[in-house]
């Protein structure tokens, strides 16, 4: 068993004195104003053990990382009939996302995109009496934790300049790939991107999924099946333009968000998160990246 | 001086028995009740005359043919300005206008396509004072008819089905390239586009572009060289993705309609429209397109 | 009657004078020696007036003006049966000439982009006795000159690096849209396009589309209906994905070369051609773009 | 331990009475005269079990499946130089191989694709001194075979109609991708994925991979970070554009060839190859999914 709390703290002084921190995303406006030296990494083990770095108490805007728990709950409700609504490709080069849309009819490439994110959006508001609270509670209920919130003022925020969201929803709708009103489904995109967790909050969270469906309280959320299905999805797709380089350096199903959160796992043991705002030039978070693959570098663990 | 009189006649006796009259378009609910069996072709020359046959004074929505008189109107508005927003290169294949619009970073290839006409109507936004009332008034001036009217079932229907052209608003807003509302431009858009005029009345409309600029009262609307761009940009750009087919069957600069009508001229002589709403699996009026071409090898005349 | 001769010298000297010149284009080695200062410029009028300034009777390599010709011969000998093999539209973006032929099943989108100038090439090849030598004759007959020739070394620098039209017929043949061998195909095109002429000699090649397909010597080479077609796809066709703004500027069916060269005419009055190497950022003559402009301005001559 | 015997039998007992077995693919004419019946599945853990059944000692054409180990190879020769050459990414949509290429000035999107796969050829051409013998040598060392020969008629069925890889071929070459001459490339390239092996020498061939780059006979092809990079690359990579379904059902790394095997493996467990030549919509083996699928839920064993 390696010592993981001092493997940590050598990648936590290796990315505190790094030069290149990457970019903090400017085009969510509300997000612009994260201190770029926010580091944090926190890892949960199957075992029960927890060990944590840096800010990995304080809490940042969660993203697309939510579309996996958003994928997970939708699953849960109306399971594998979201395949007839979105596929489970990785989608090739980022410049195309609507042009794939023109050509695929309406069908995203996966779920995790942006345009498949929004379909599953639309399933959970046509499958959730309250939406926005019971979505809340399922994250609450995952993660043990009742302090988790949505923060508005991003949610407003993407709602007056999301507008490459509204286009692709409006072309989902377009192809009869929308149930909900388009504003009814942003509304609720936008708030469940708008969550803000810390990253030991986020090990726990996707415990399950490194747990054959299982939360920590021992709750089967997912069959094994599906769970594991979810890990595929997130090593193929997780990563945009950058899923093939995550997992040949890295190697373990992970999901990023444009607020510089990553969680990656290794099925039957452990769960870890970092948090670093600064993005590389593929939008994924700069330290973060490097961070993950020095942790497998040195620990030797990887699905591979 | 060939019998245009007989001549329209031919071709109309022929059209009343073609077997295969294309299909109503039905994506606009509104327009879906059109009768398929109207057909009108008006003629207007240069020297004052004019010669109809069918339902050439039976109005119906101009649908795209507006763009042409949105641009000229924007043209007379803010001159070559325009080109800082928009391009003049045909669109090649269908299937790629929103890809296209995100490879060249906003700026659509030409204003006949929707999304280079949102961007026109975006103009016309920020520079007519009534927006709406002026640019009535600007359609109704140049075809000498008061009559002229805004068809607000059509505009609504559009309003509340053209997921497409909210996806290509958005997707223009995301690259700063709308300054007014994506609601308030669409409005302005629909209602353009709703207008219902006859084949006698669009054939007065397009007068001045086969005159140099200077309408049927022979008020300069346009510089001569601008009426010659707006020419150039309807034979290359005026028909999707049967632009080239038109200019090598028919030979003449034009614009169709989804409502089925075409108009085309040949500068200094004539500008002549068809409606006939049986649409070909290019978007164009059937009986349209085939009436242009007898038309043209008729009398032998085009551009080329 | 304008004085087209001051016309043509007062274009003359201000292009001479001109500091943006282009780039003469380097990937054909053989190609990369033409002297930068070269201009020439050639009007033929069809009441047999000549007229011409600068470098007009130097010889340079024609280069794709040669498709027109060659479609011209193709025209002449299958007729209409070409249009089986490719299309008459405009191709849209220069990125994508290889994936519309991969999405359109291997039909070219006009036979003035290099996949369709290809297989109009294999036409040739399938339907001349003695390929080389007969299309050598052919525009021999045409020019009333028998001074013209192939460039072998041009045509030898092309076959050893034109990696791109290898690609092009290979993938042309993959969806068997070549009957003759690839190796063959492009040892024509590739002379075709070496072939060496000034532009005195251009402006006589190509009166016949200006004349109703009948020639100098008054030879019919084509029926009027087939020489308007073809100026119709110069005019939709002639500048790759500058096809728009030639239309626009210039407003002449026309076609240029990556020699330097451009040819354009107006139907039953004149062809024009001029001649300088330096390329703008579209791949078409700098200067000869702009002396054309010019000329159409000056002379508000225009088929619109 | 499950019972591997017994399930591998009741999978073969479910195979060869499926209703639909796929299609055989024609386009190498060569091989469309494989049995359509012909199946076999071959287990090799790596404690030294060896599991059959069906035809698992039939040799059949491995073609794609040589792209693995041709990566192998260039690996051990040039290491990480590779990268400069070729990306790690998924491809998306299959329609876009070329235009991918295009776009990204001929850098292929992974080793796995043939445009990628050819630059591998090119590499181990400019690095082995005699290298289809030197190549042939190093599969023969790997599988411990001495048996394993090119088929010289597929080879050559290849050469004469695969003018899509000559396609993709010059387009490397044109951008400066290619060392080699295309001719001498493509002909390495098509021995390359002529050769015949059955499921148990391939089984034993890419045993290395699932045991930390260490062959059969523990001699060190790769380093252990190395098999993992390859690993994760035929994970995102290896299935065209259903690699995220195959990693979705399977949950293994893999790589197919349209010859109908598939190889997959689980890292420090196992090998598993099937072969049943009836190739699904994507061109993979329709029975050979359907068995890695059933065997990873009857064994419970994957990646994720």
């Amino acid at each position: 068993m390696p010592n993981f709390q001092s493997i940590l703290e050598a990648i936590h002084q290796e990315a505190i004195h790094a030069k290149d921190k990457g970019v903090v995303a400017s085009y969510i406006p509300e997000l612009a104003h994260i201190n770029p030296e926010h580091f944090g990494m926190h890892l949960k083990t199957l075992d029960g053990q927890s060990y944590g770095v840096g800010d990995y108490n304080v809490p940042f805007s969660i993203q697309s990382i939510s579309k996996v728990l958003a994928l997970s709950k939708a699953m849960a409700l109306v399971g594998e009939s979201i395949w007839e609504r979105v596929d489970v490709e990785p989608s090739g080069h980022p410049f195309n996302q609507l042009a794939l849309l023109e050509i695929e009819n309406g069908i995203p490439r996966n779920p995790l995109i942006n345009s498949g994110a929004i379909v599953i959006a639309d399933i959970l508001l046509s499958n959730l009496e309250h939406p926005k609270e019971d979505f809340l509670n399922y994250i609450k209920a995952i993660t043990n934790d009742d302090t988790i919130r949505y923060n508005e003022s991003v949610a407003f925020s993407e709602k007056v300049t999301g507008f490459k969201n509204y286009a692709a929803a409006n072309l989902l709708k377009s192809f009869n790939n929308l149930n909900n009103r388009v504003d009814d489904v942003l509304d609720f995109y936008f708030h469940q991107c708008s969550i803000e967790m810390t990253c030991s909050q986020l090990s726990e969270a996707f415990f399950f999924l490194a747990n054959k469906g299982n939360c920590l309280k021992n709750i089967a959320q997912l069959s094994e099946t599906q769970a594991k299905r979810i890990n595929a999805i997130m090593l193929t797709c997780g990563f945009y333009d950058e899923a093939g380089e995550f997992a040949f350096e890295v190697g373990l199903p992970g999901k990023s968000g444009v607020g510089g959160g990553i969680v990656a796992l290794l099925p039957d043991q452990f769960v870890i998160t970092t948090c670093s705002p600064g993005l590389n030039k593929k939008g994924n978070s700069q330290l973060g990246m490097l961070a993950l693959e020095q942790f497998t570098t040195k620990t030797k663990r990887s699905i591979f």
